[in-house]
């Protein structure tokens, strides 16, 4: 009999959503997880708006204090999916509470916040995640393996972008994510973030950094001045404000291990909705991946006969023979973004009970990704190289 | 207040676990339903195991006799995701007793069986629709909105192919589906359905068919004799038994509006788990799809300026542009095979609930498709063209 | 030191060119050759084109009449690149004059021709050569050293589509390709007649056949009021004929080693500039070529382990590991088109210094391509199957 | 009646082939060209050796001696295909004799020598060019056309990198490439070189920079002692010396207009052969290249109806459409590498007849990208950014 998590999620948009449907779908396609979360409450200020998305979303409950969430007995797990702003008071709190806790990405807004969350749950002896969902991607979870099989041998290149494109119309408002003391960065948190992390997961820790970055429209309507800034083209006067984080970040890596790489994040590349590509290149083979095809996976072995070389483009997508796919439908019958997070609900829930030794990433994790985000962003303000281990 | 349609659902394999799915999934992503399924009850004939699929599905209960589910009050849709020579009976009886019929594809094993089912639900005037999902990939649903925009013209060519490899082995057993008596045939009435039914949605009506079939392995090992199946490589001798379905159908067919088209469906195309491909040409555009890149549309403008002509990649996946899209996530966060099923389901609700005027396929369609199914056999039979209103 | 080979060239339009930059590249490239031409000849009607054509391509002197072109001693090779209707009366005088034979294909406009062509230089024991130029494409030539090598096992389907689209426009005149009697067919001997022979050296020789065609433009303008037509958009009313060729041609095939195969050739498929695209799919192993790509071939092994199956694009581009591509640039540096044409003359010098034994497509070859294509129209005419040896 | 410009070139290796390979063919292709190269003497060391290359590639006469070369009044154009040591003396000395200089790139091993070699061209007042050949690929012309015409808008990115991998063995022998003092430096002068000449042509100059680089096998056989080196698996020891240029060095910069750019150039990037890829995003349109695929263009229309917008691929092969290409083939039937240096060749023709007066990129140019090199290896020796105009 499969154990009872007892879910507590604060927050019900974006990212709301798709853990909220992640409970939800989990135990229909791994009946044989040892544990089941139960979708305990839904938590937001707003009562009416969380209500609805309980209802929705199929929530038992709802709370509107996420204090009061996390003091509840009925609750195991703490969901933290709110602004990066937040991380941190809302974390540290629940784990104090003996919750475990599962937080959004970026883990924080900066690294001083971050450091304390991961010692909060290490105090507290729960379990920790962090949701970079894309080491989840069955072709990304692969490629780690790839790695491990010594397939790919030394790695010398790590090339990564996360493109981007959709604030690129100068009228675009200026939403919160565009302002720094609330979302902390642009893309660099957002994207870089991401790709940081899967660096990390399948290259190694980072040693040091030089970056740059640029916001390309400084100025953007006033979001109560939305109304008018969508008239733009009847040419009426409107009320700007001052873009303040970057539209993109940019910064080349030197890893421990002797690996070289680049990054880029950028919310400006027109025509990349959401381009999150990377390429490995090693002694023996090379591995290449695009988000947008996130069930295909490009790999090279540089020790095929020589007139048989090249990358083949690997479908992955088969239950006997690719990550997490033997829950999924037969070969060629492809998985979607969504799934990702089915998949790391079920690997957290096996931590939790147990039976899953390696969840990661874990806050210490976050704490490390984190820095390498502090780093990039103090070597574009020395305009030199900075080592991680020194921020 | 959205109307409660009471499912009953009958098989709980493959199609069942992707229909069960979908009714579970569907209110979560489509909340504006004007009808949702309630899945009532799921019946099998085997009890523990249908029981063992209700609880993971998420069934409220179960029968073992379909007779007593469609006798039921309180259920109005039965699906009917059963093997092809059950169709008929378990629909007209169903249509009889006052439910809407949901009914996977082939319509059934025959035409003339396919004849009786329009008729049944058409006297008993409940709604019907088969289960041909790829209608619901939102590429094609798109490819079908460019073709009613005027932008591909008159067509001139279909040309289709759905290619899979997953019985290559001569060891692979001679399961139902290689067996006539049960099956009806091979890829043709698997795969040739699903793209003749693409072809009828998006050219036309079939005027007449030439075609031809191959069975590449004529011997495979018995069922019953299965571990020794696989044990093929020790050199034991095993019992085998005939393939009476094909491996391979393909025929040539020419429209009701002049078009031309060619179709294939094959279990012997090493390395396309699930290529189901078309490309149509027209006089002001083209258009291709692959299943496998189902997130993907190719089109060609031939009024685009020379110099910028050119093959585009559509990323079918953003809401404020794309059938079904604004449903999910942000661009380029690509969905999976399952959620046609979804968008089926919410199809069919809204027709349920009087709020769709337009449910196809429905049985009449479904019959238009089987009509050419049969020409095709029988064309090979003859070694010529048949036409399909003559069949 | 190389031997010395006479040619004379008869034609200098698009094929022409084509072959005169073979014969004036060919030992820049291949220095080691057995045999070099010599560009002694280039013969057409009207003196004037010819000697303009002759200076732009660097033949050594020109003829108006063929038949002093090869009654001259000093002539070893006739290379015939006119319009299929006088292949055979030049070809065979040739190969009486006792001069060796290079043909355009297809090898004539039907087959008792091309049979008289195949035994007169089967008579005058001379060297004889059809210009089925995609065989030495090296990404093609690879395929077949695939097959050669096993990996692709017993071969179960061939697919192939010839697609172009230059005469969509119905105000595209009425030129001499698009009249039967002056061009035999359309895109059926044009393309088909390509894919025919790329067929039968990958899979072997073709059994029997079905097909259709189609005219979707039955009328065009015609040339002489080529200026009233391309003035179309002002509405003039403008004198057009009938078109007496076919637009379209498919078939569908079965090989004598028991194959299956499809067949496509079109001049209606927007977008497809030059799409001639095969796959293969056989037991142990898939290959796919498109022309447009010609670089690359596809590969996929179905013996690799589960995990990496994918298929792999080869770059056939490499001097040690690539047939012919010793011969041009580093790996990576493509070449065009045009190349093949010089691997044909490489080719064929080797056979005629008597250092290459097995020089393909020879006329013989090109009557067995000659007899599909006329089987298929047969087919056509019939409505039915036609046995390719019984045409 | 066109002008005759007899060449003189130096250097007869891969460069020099390439070179001899275009001043033969140009005149086949474009006839109309209104100067046409006569090939004159081929100059190398080697007596033997030169004489057979200038009898392979077509020369009159040869030249063991350069400087006897430039002394030489029929000679119209010196063509310096040496290695980069030597690009400044053989300039300097051609242009104060009088003559056109073409020489390869980079122009040179460092800035300074760049300079004086500018500043020689300008006082002889005789035409230069710098054979960046990339300008000329067909679809890279496009690239700066579709620039031209505003279908970009104000560009924010460029991001680009220049893959190859044929010294990933650590066997490869320690060829010239590999050492400073001859090479210079290693894929950053080679490859880099190429990616900012097209940065600086398509976007434009490029402000300030900061770089890295790295040398992963930093000991290589002796090619004295290359014999053992290929016999590495015997397990004998070898005799090494020591890399002392770049295996790999990328870096990032801002352009004076205010983009921002990446590039990477390596040669451990295994599978990519020849992988010269730039993407460009402006405001109204995005481009993408690759090298390997030089006949096609991908290009984002941000300004296309929303549900079709996407990456179109343009075949960049038609005459009537595309840069170039009316001297060549229909349309799909590709070109290759080689034919980019016959473009250039044609190009500097018309500069020499006086029929082009925008020659690109001559010897300012050249300095131009020679200083953005240099910034870059200042910035990888300070660890910080360096503005190109302080260099």
């Amino acid at each position: 009999m499969a154990k009872q998590v007892n879910v507590g999620l604060i927050g019900y948009s974006f990212m709301g959503k798709a853990h909220s449907h992640a409970y939800k779908d989990m135990s229909f396609f791994f009946p044989e997880a040892a544990a089941v979360p139960v979708m305990k409450a839904l938590c937001g200020r707003n009562k009416n708006n969380v209500k609805a998305a309980a209802a929705a979303f199929g929530w038992e409950g709802i709370e509107t204090d996420w204090k009061k969430l996390i003091r509840r007995d009925d609750i195991d797990l703490i969901d933290v999916s709110t602004p990066g702003d937040s991380h941190a008071e809302i974390a540290i709190a629940s784990a104090e509470a003996g919750k475990h806790v599962f937080c959004e990405k970026p883990l924080a807004n900066n690294l001083a916040e971050a450091r304390a969350m991961a010692a909060a749950v290490k105090k507290a002896k729960v379990k920790s995640m962090v949701a970079y969902n894309y080491r989840r991607v069955p072709a990304v979870a692969l490629a780690r393996q790839l790695i491990d099989e010594g397939r790919i041998g030394k790695i010398y290149h790590w090339r990564a972008v996360y493109l981007q494109d959709w604030i690129m119309d100068p009228n675009f408002p200026l939403v919160w994510r565009l302002q720094k003391e609330k979302a902390g960065s642009g893309p660099h948190g957002d994207l870089n973030a991401h790709i940081i992390d899967l660096a990390r997961y399948l290259v190694g820790d980072i040693a040091e950094v030089t970056g740059m970055e640029e916001t390309f429209i400084k100025e953007r309507p006033l979001v109560e001045d939305i109304n008018a800034a969508l008239g733009a083209s009847s040419g009426k006067s409107r009320k700007k404000g001052k873009v303040t984080v970057d539209d993109a970040t940019l910064f080349l890596a030197r890893f421990e291990n002797g690996a070289i790489g680049s990054f880029e994040a950028t919310r400006f590349a027109g025509g990349r909705r959401n381009g999150n590509w990377f390429e490995i290149n090693g002694s023996k083979g090379s591995i290449a991946f695009n988000l947008e095809k996130m069930n295909e996976l490009q790999y090279y072995n540089r020790e095929d006969e020589a007139h048989i070389q090249g990358f083949r483009e690997i479908i992955v997508n088969e239950g006997g023979a690719h990550p997490y796919m033997s829950h999924w439908w037969p070969p060629g019958h492809i998985i979607g973004w969504e799934h990702t997070f089915v998949h790391e609900v079920f690997d957290l829930m096996q931590a939790i009970a147990g039976k899953n030794k390696n969840l990661h990433p874990d806050f210490e994790e976050g704490v490390k990704d984190q820095a390498v985000l502090e780093a990039v962003s103090e070597s574009i303000k020395n305009r030199s190289w900075v080592k991680v281990n020194e921020v």
